[in-house]
């Protein structure tokens, strides 16, 4: 483990669930992994997370996540804490990437529930203790029910949260009652992490007392959104203003052209392609935009940047 | 329209749901009525609305519901402004109550989708535009999808928005991401109302600049919820903090007596009647707890109570 | 009752949903009614079913509501059964109307959830208790979980069974699982009335021995249902294949012309407006067709009748 | 490919989604594994799906899916086809274990939609269409929405069945008016094999045509699940009614021991586990029963087999 973050827990901020760069044959394009690690890092976020939703995972052979793991542990160099996202339907392919992970310096491995099996919050504790069990990294719970048919109840984080590697709880549910009911359960244990997917309601949730936020646009622009969170951490509120404005364009313009239920990931992943930090290539079963929709897109990030100005921020 | 109030637009603040007290044979109780009312606006609440899904709209008949709305509208005489729930699957029937509504005084009315066909956005629009073109008084939209099947979208919302009488939306889906995304559509339309029904919201969404909540708490505890709001208003994060947690409180508690559906219906109204507010009576098809079931509740409560200094708040 | 049919019980074959005529607006189209039941009697029914989900009855004031069940039960003149739909979401409007019903000279109603407020199992149970407790008709259970978000799980139908006046049950979940455990626990008691509302699939739960169906396409064609009905029950296979295969032409074109939740529904009571049997009027929140929409309906209807040879049938 | 069964197509019948018998280590138990095969194939099933979800493959390792299709395809010899599940997030791993399978011997791979990220039916056709253009053996599709959250629609099933390897399609929505669809869509193609999954619908839609089922309880009585197939493809009613009543008390009991979302899976492995077929051993996230449980079903399975003449049959 020669990279490893001394990391002063809890971790916060905003930690970017990183898309994987892609070549057309679907390897791994290790020019862009690298370029946009240093954008990351160089635009102030305070981890990386890889191999998320955003990060495609599901798509992406065991050989292309094991790459990409290595070549991140490595670039990172230890500047910011890695998270690595191990979610499998099979307990001992997750366990092997987890160890791999370890091996290849991350700090932590993030985890949404097996997510093909039906099961209940009695099988899903089981499940998650005996990996927690058999890996040797801090772990996060990822809540994901849009995609994993199954929300994980307060009451099963809480009891998974007095396993001593089970450190945190990332939420993507978008659901604010939920997520304050988290925070709520967990009010005296500040040291539990608690953080949100859905980037347009991290300024809220951090208000509120919780820990960050793992927002995909910070990939595009991880200034503004460590400047946002940084607004709502000092309770800025002109600035929270000003941010949240351009994270709410962001949301309404970039990731909603065309109807696919896809749009949030095409839409980001060609974006940056337009930034030279990634080819907008995709793992099945995603496919890129059409051209006329390349160019709805391309006049959608123009108009937002004209007026983000980055150093401004 | 004898009490119409004069309100300032737009309107901001706590406006609870009220419940609807009743008598064992389905009658509705007259003096808990009175006493209730007293307690809210004594309480300092900014609007009462009734007839909504915490005040069992649905399970009561047509001639319950005028009674509510005629003694409801008398004794506020227009110390805040009524608005009553007029949502019906038949817009005969909602056009009807409304007209009624708006002769009994009522500052406006409260509409969720027709909640038994299935229908489209555009269907959702006609059928509001329709509604709006009949009646005389200004129109909240109710978002409300785990009981309509069917979500208000950001679009529609907008473009019904342009119809003079719709004047605000009450969003009870707990979905942040929508949330933040209507705030973001009316950014420059502030008079246009946006509140939010779960209670465990109100504080994080009047922070990013919502108008306030539709508290079912506030039943209870019209002062909490007040104060909770004016601390969200005024940015004072010491005491969001200790509001919130006594709500949150009242949420883990208070509504999850029992694995019902209703729990939340069930141990309001229960409550309210330890308090001598009204009676633990329901509209079928909701019927009371069992004993071992209010002694439980009873003893939550009186936790609870024990430790909330209203006069502090 | 001066109409009450001498039914030799249990009930058996098609009993069509029968859509309700409107004028433009809004008021009960007598004429069309008068002519859509001389025509599915005429057309061989072994029942009439009024205010169902086609009878769009939660579009409809009570005022119109009671004509139709006045109109309905005289035109028929107990030559058939009349079934009456009563779902509300207050009790004391289903027990009203049902016992206007009565006296009207219906012979059963049938009653689908209560459609607003999300219950349990165990809530169900007594609300349908309490209901049939109060009427005096036989009463059909009505599960319809796409409209009402509640499944009557197959043991919450056995117990209520045992009430003397619950005499059977419609299922419209199109959940051949749920069916086949219904006819399953219900193998001794043939009595029992156990049909299927999508008529896609009222053949093959025949020839496993259920009662019917409760097809809407019987309101356009109702000799074409009854055939199938009887080709099923007499297990003729050659022409189950024949009049199937008209019945899924019908789903296939018929029902689903634009992309509406509600396809069904127009296309029906469009396709009857061709055949002068009602016009193309709706209860809100259903309009009508565009006028390409409705040429499109119409060259798919020509197409099929012109293949369709009732006679022959 | 050794073994290649000369397979008169198309595919009709019985055709287990045989259980993966596992030690406790999560290692293949191979003993068990060559006592299934032939306890399936002595009981007269047309195939053996291996893979599916009643084989638990999500929770499988990649290890444990190879060595199951090499010594399947090897035990089973070309006697009766071999069906082998390849779904998966990953087309790579797809593809990789199909053409693993075609070197094995098996005669086709089944493919359920990749079941992680959304997606819409445009992206579902385009993805099964790379798979197919990759791989050698025929293909057929795996409707399952309560696993993948997505329907292969009809028309998506029309077009992708132009493909020379997609040859048919196994269905396990339980609806029957999307089953009635397929087989009338596919009315003039009776070479696409349509088979059902819940083993409950399995007589009724092969008495409307289509080519079979793919039962789990054949696992445990192969011979039953024939009976009733031959019986419905003969029209034989007295037949049917004797064996679906036995399939239904299958389902009901054995089944629902337990309040499990996965209480079918426990039943099932557990009552093999009883016949000495395989250990009552799972693949997590799904772990065996409590004692207590386990006496609850034995007492069941001993009321089944003591009422059911395997003989008779």
């Amino acid at each position: 483990m020669p990279h490893l973050t001394n990391i002063k827990a809890p971790l916060r901020g905003i930690v970017p669930p990183m898309v994987t760069p892609l070549n057309s044959d679907g390897s791994l394009d290790t020019d862009s992994v690298k370029k946009l690690i240093e954008h990351l890092v160089s635009g102030g976020v305070h981890g990386i997370f890889i191999l998320g939703t955003t990060g495609e995972f599901s798509g992406l052979s065991y050989q292309v996540r094991r790459e990409l793991i290595t070549q991140t542990c490595e670039q990172v160099g230890g500047r910011v804490p890695v998270l690595v996202g191990v979610t499998d339907v099979s307990i001992e392919e997750s366990i092997a990437l987890a160890e791999f992970s370890a091996e290849a310096g991350a700090y932590a491995v993030v985890v949404a529930p097996p997510f093909y099996m039906n099961i209940d919050q009695q099988e899903l504790t089981h499940y998650y203790l005996q990996l927690a069990n058999a890996i040797s990294l801090p772990m996060f719970l990822y809540n994901m029910p849009s995609h994993t048919k199954l929300t994980i109840e307060v009451g099963t984080a809480v009891r998974l949260s007095t396993h001593e590697r089970i450190i945190g709880l990332k939420d993507s549910s978008a659901h604010a009652v939920y997520f304050q009911s988290l925070c709520h359960a967990f009010r005296n244990h500040p040291d539990f992490v608690l953080m949100v997917g859905p980037e347009e309601m991290m300024a809220e949730t951090v208000l509120m007392g919780s820990h960050g936020g793992v927002c995909g646009g910070a990939n595009l622009f991880p200034e503004l959104y460590v400047a946002l969170y940084e607004a709502a951490a000092n309770r800025d509120f002109e600035k929270i203003k000003v941010y949240q404005e351009f994270v709410m364009e962001i949301s309404q313009n970039i990731y909603q052209v065309g109807a696919y239920k896809s749009s949030y990931m095409k839409g980001l992943k060609t974006a940056l392609s337009f930034a030279g930090l990634c080819q907008a290539q995709f793992a099945p079963p995603l496919y890129p935009f059409s051209e006329q929709e390349v160019e709805e897109l391309r006049s959608r990030v123009e108009k937002i940047t004209s007026v983000l100005d980055l150093k401004e921020v």
